[in-house]
């Protein structure tokens, strides 16, 4: 709650988009409350903020944990923010009652999160020169905010971490869906995050009179279009599996309540933890889309869009650890996939990655109603906690 | 071809909007080809072009034809232009052939059909304060337009025609359908002019992250939107007669691949002859919205849109005259409602009138690629004369 008062509205509503003036600030008390917990705190070249607190053997690699305190434009205070607190939460904790890891340790606040994972990109070597020049909603592109923020466009490279550079990263965050709750459990042991590809889906009509044109002997590119929308849903639904595809735009030409739709241009995204499912599904709803075409008169094609993310799998042994400690906390837990984004996903390409969810209220995200009971906020960083100690044993 | 020179451009396509210095171009010629072919020819006060022949019998109520010759942008040159062309036709032959009807002829080019049957719905009297204001395409709002083509908007009161003044009123036209052309039949006798309402119908369901909200837990409102599509083209479908259904809107918010789409708004266009059946429709529609909003966790409204014209029928008397022309020419016919509005649906308010359509290649209208046979507008022409020919008799 104090982190929320950095961006705050009338309404009580909080506004921190990366690179804002409630961003700085809110990133200037973080490092002040890391201080504050004994770490020994900067910002790298991309801004992301760096804690450190060193370990009994100087010789191992450290464990990596942390999350990211921006958000989207009108979002809440919870995503990101509580795998950041839970990570200052653990920090404290150690420092408080005087455990000293044989490992050393490393918070991370990951910069611009929710602009592109921008500061997880950064650590693995990921960030063009393309994604340097993408301005968020604050009118600031990514190489000016980052300046902004205390980073130097100038020497990403040097941020690199190298694969293998680390023991292990760990993220704390809040499932954004509804699964936990809906099914009453503590802890989500995250599998992996799903991968996702998107498409553009054209379907040719002919736009005709809509009052003089019978109805059998219309191409209509809108009737095609929900046949097919149908289809995505049912082919979705036609495996098991927690796979989900989504037609979340759609435009029909030319527009006019009296003319039949000519041209229909929708969007398709497909997301689940296999890209070769991923292209199972895709191949069928092709097919199906030819059918379809082919029994009303209309033309489908499917144009890939530039927003692809691989899946990314979480450690075999950190599952386990975190599975371990969810018992020994006597908390309840279930395995699942992440369906959003996170850095996580990006820090699992150099070193092993687990990921721990607790409840999100509703399902909601991406929303000032986003909610999460302190309760389950305590759940998730103990459990952050004891898989930290856990991985530091070995 | 000639008149169709006045708005033509480099690539041969004819551009007459409604007020354009094309339209009043082709009107001035127009208005000298009445005159040559012997009519009395002004400008009503509300731009109607009005050429006038008496009859034998000036007791007698005249017998009024006619079409326009105004288009829509990117329009063709058969809409309106063959009725205008072929009235032009009917008087040139009478006067070749030195015919005198018992009854006054009274030529109508109506204006500025295309933007909402302008010249007809002066002459009915349903030309009122709001519907001046709207602007076309050219810029110009009716109000100025009607005075730009020498009409005046302070004596539009003076235009309108009591019922009963007129003892028919005859148009030829264009099918803009495929009917025609596909059982290979001369003229289409029209049985009367459909009537349209639409509604916009909104489906509220709940936007959510598309890659954290599980198949089973969404509630789409495009998904949602889809199967009412699909219903409505059943529903549409599942009652013998011409009436057709048409979804040719939809907005879907917020509109990104990776969000699933809160509420839909999508337009809604039943057409028929009967205006019951429109209803009876429609009420089925909302119906199944209902099932399927509850099915969806979704809920429908509906929302009449101003855009409702009655249905107009065509006199009997006038219809088997046409049909009794038909077979004396030897030309093969059906009767068929019109989908499109036409000036024809306001006269039949003050006055008994008939409609005779001719064949529209590929029933394709509005649009450069509008087009019909010099033979079938010649036997529309044809029947024209004749039928004016028969109720002259009368």
């Amino acid at each position: 709650m104090e982190l929320a008062q950095f961006g705050i509205d009338d309404t009580g509503e909080t506004h921190r988009v990366a690179f804002s003036d409630a961003d700085i600030e809110g990133r200037k008390w973080m490092m002040g409350q890391m201080q504050d917990a004994g770490m020994d705190v900067h910002i790298d070249f991309a801004g992301n903020i760096i804690g450190r607190r060193t370990g009994t053997d100087s010789q191992l690699k450290p464990i990596g944990f942390g999350s990211h305190i921006d958000a989207v434009p009108n979002g809440g205070n919870y995503d990101g923010c509580v795998g950041s607190m839970g990570a200052l939460e653990v920090m404290r904790t150690l420092e408080e009652n005087n455990i000293k890891t044989r490992h050393p340790l490393e918070m991370i606040i990951f910069s611009n999160e929710e602009g592109g994972v921008m500061g997880s990109r950064a650590l693995v070597g990921e960030l063009g020169p393309d994604a340097l020049r993408v301005v968020n909603s604050t009118g600031y592109s990514m190489g000016e905010g980052i300046q902004r923020i205390g980073g130097d466009t100038t020497r990403l490279a040097d941020v690199i971490r190298p694969k293998g550079n680390m023991k292990a990263f760990l993220e704390l965050h809040i499932e954004q869906g509804a699964n936990l709750e809906r099914d009453d459990l503590d802890i989500g042991i995250v599998e992996g995050i799903v991968g996702l590809q998107w498409w553009d889906v054209r379907i040719k009509g002919f736009a005709n009179h809509a009052g003089t044109t019978p109805m059998n002997m219309r191409q209509d590119a809108l009737l095609s279009a929900a046949k097919f929308i149908l289809a995505v849903n049912e082919i979705t639904n036609s495996m098991e599996g927690s796979q989900v595809g989504t037609v979340g735009r759609i435009n029909a030409l030319p527009g006019a309540p009296n003319v039949i739709p000519g041209e229909v241009v929708l969007s398709l995204e497909i997301r689940d933890l296999s890209e070769e499912r991923i292209y199972v599904l895709y191949n069928k709803m092709v097919e199906r889309a030819r059918e379809i075409g082919e029994a009303m008169n209309t033309e489908f094609s499917f144009h890939p869009l530039d927003a692809t993310a691989k899946p990314a799998f979480m450690d075999a042994t950190i599952k386990s650890a975190i599975e371990a400690n969810c018992k020994s906390l006597n908390l309840s837990y279930q395995y699942m996939p992440s369906g959003a984004g996170h850095d996580a996903q990006d820090m699992a390409r150099i070193t092993p990655t687990g990921m721990i969810f607790v409840p999100s209220k509703g399902g909601i995200s991406h929303s000032p109603k986003e909610f999460t009971s302190a309760e389950d906020m305590a759940n998730g960083a103990s459990v952050l906690l004891q898989t930290i100690l856990a991985l530091d044993k070995d």
